[in-house]
């Protein structure tokens, strides 16, 4: 392993999702040098593990020294296996020990948000601060902490703060209510528009509309923006993150129309100096953060420092 | 130093507060030997470092090989500096610095409420888990966390999280709404009592009436159990602790009559497996958790683990 991990400069990163399996060689710099994807299949547990083998199988090449697999679940801290997935019919598995055995390889795994918001820090909107929250506003929210120069490996499901206490409540296997997610995501946004133009609208058009300067969109996008403003204090408060980088589908099309909003709503929840130094920035890696962020840990795997 | 550390079975612990400097000398174990307490001066910085001096001078004796402080305030993390205090005129010092070389000792310096929650996993509620939140429900609400077996040394600002966006505003040196410290503090359940009952009312009589079966009461208390419930909900979703440590003199008067709902307000916020297992309890180590921490933080110093 040793021999193979000073000859290897690349590995493969697999950001296994509910709707596909994205899987690319990269190397150190987190460059993709060839990617292959599949659909995820629908069936039980071994017919997930046999499409993320064949993901990877598909790329393995003499010079790929580790392996690194981005997960939609939370692992349990103590053991490294699966607790809950989402939109994945994966539970009680410890993938790291089944990845090293089949490939052969060190192997990872981690939280495809936790590996996202270690590759927007490494690579993209977050190189040079020491701590730093990713806010990810797609179909639902997530992110992931990087604290004091070391990515957080807990849940840090940011989607799930509370910020409106008996607020509207959360879709799919959620059962809280008023978390940032069912406020701020991409599908509250679909909602906050099928709301106000019926059942064909949704994010992109309440954003054309806002920007647009529809009243009633813009006050739409006014509490997103609140929400997520509000979020974004609860952090600046536990974490003083140098910066908040905000990605996922629908923050980067509302871009800085949500952006200058909740910054503004954050530095009035924030505790001084935050108050005046928190940060909003775009993310910068789009799509392939996960992809990244899952060849980064495997390179932290072969270099035995995961 | 280390002879001196070899030989010195003790330390001083320091608890600087906004009233009182409350001073120890304290054995491995946390327990304490001899105590010195005096006013907090409201002068100038000047002032208050004398008074610490004068705390810990009180103290001295060959055996005592460290002192450590717990502070109001926040510290820069880079450089250890005081960044804000809370009811204490000290800014921009190196407090570490200036122990060291006043006392001629190994010294530390870390936020009071850091170091309570440190007490309270080491020697209080907290034994024998690995991540632990502790709520200090007092005239304010502080607290701190641990998290994957270490004390988290930045902000953990855990009363000014917003559970209630546009909610009712903070009080003092914040500027937020609808935080914890708003709705669940000690001076918010007497507010609440003076809205019911005019202005001799308090917590105290809140708590006592609620137990009573009074009705009014009981709905003021179900919105503080729901507010620090979904505070509970949001930190469970981020960190996933094994236990939930309530302290303060509010939260401690409380007891059961707040701890029920919260725990159960918690689990209705929070993700599978943490919705069927946070737990909360009640903090043992009273008053003198900050002061006890202080004590453990000196001894990480007098060992060279800080």
């Amino acid at each position: 392993m040793v021999a193979a991990a000073v000859a290897a400069p690349l590995v493969i990163g697999v950001d296994v999702g509910g709707t596909k399996i994205r899987a690319a060689v990269a190397d150190r710099d987190g460059r993709i040098r060839r990617r292959h994807e599949l659909e995820s299949p629908a069936g039980p547990q071994e017919e997930v593990l046999a499409a993320i083998d064949s993901a990877v199988a598909a790329l393995l090449e003499e010079t790929v020294g580790a392996v690194g697999l981005g997960i939609p679940g939370n692992l349990e801290a103590r053991t490294g296996r699966l607790l809950r997935t989402t939109n994945l019919p994966l539970q009680d598995v410890d993938l790291q020990a089944w990845a090293r055995a089949r490939f052969g390889l060190p192997a990872a795994i981690e939280n495809d948000a936790n590996v996202a918001a270690l590759a927007e820090w490494k690579l993209g909107a977050g190189r040079d601060v020491q701590t730093l929250v990713m806010i990810t506003l797609g179909t639902g929210v997530g992110g992931g902490l990087v604290l004091g120069g070391e990515l957080y490996r807990g849940w840090a499901e940011i989607g799930h703060v509370v910020v409106d206490v008996g607020g509207p409540p959360c879709q799919g296997n959620c059962h809280g209510h008023g978390h940032l997610e069912a406020i701020a995501s991409g599908s509250a946004a679909d909602r906050a528009a099928r709301e106000l133009w019926g059942p064909e609208a949704d994010a992109r058009l309440l954003v054309e509309r806002a920007r647009a300067g529809d009243d009633r969109a813009q006050a739409r996008m006014a509490e997103i923006a609140a929400a997520l403003g509000a979020a974004i204090g609860s952090f600046a408060n536990l974490f003083n993150p140098e910066l908040v980088v905000i990605g996922g589908g629908f923050g980067e099309a509302a871009g800085d129309l949500l952006l200058g909003p909740a910054q503004e709503a954050a530095r009035c929840e924030a505790l001084y100096p935050a108050d005046g130094s928190i940060r909003l920035a775009l993310a910068e890696l789009g799509e392939d953060a996960g992809l990244v962020g899952a060849s980064l840990i495997a390179f932290q795997a072969l270099d035995g420092a995961w």
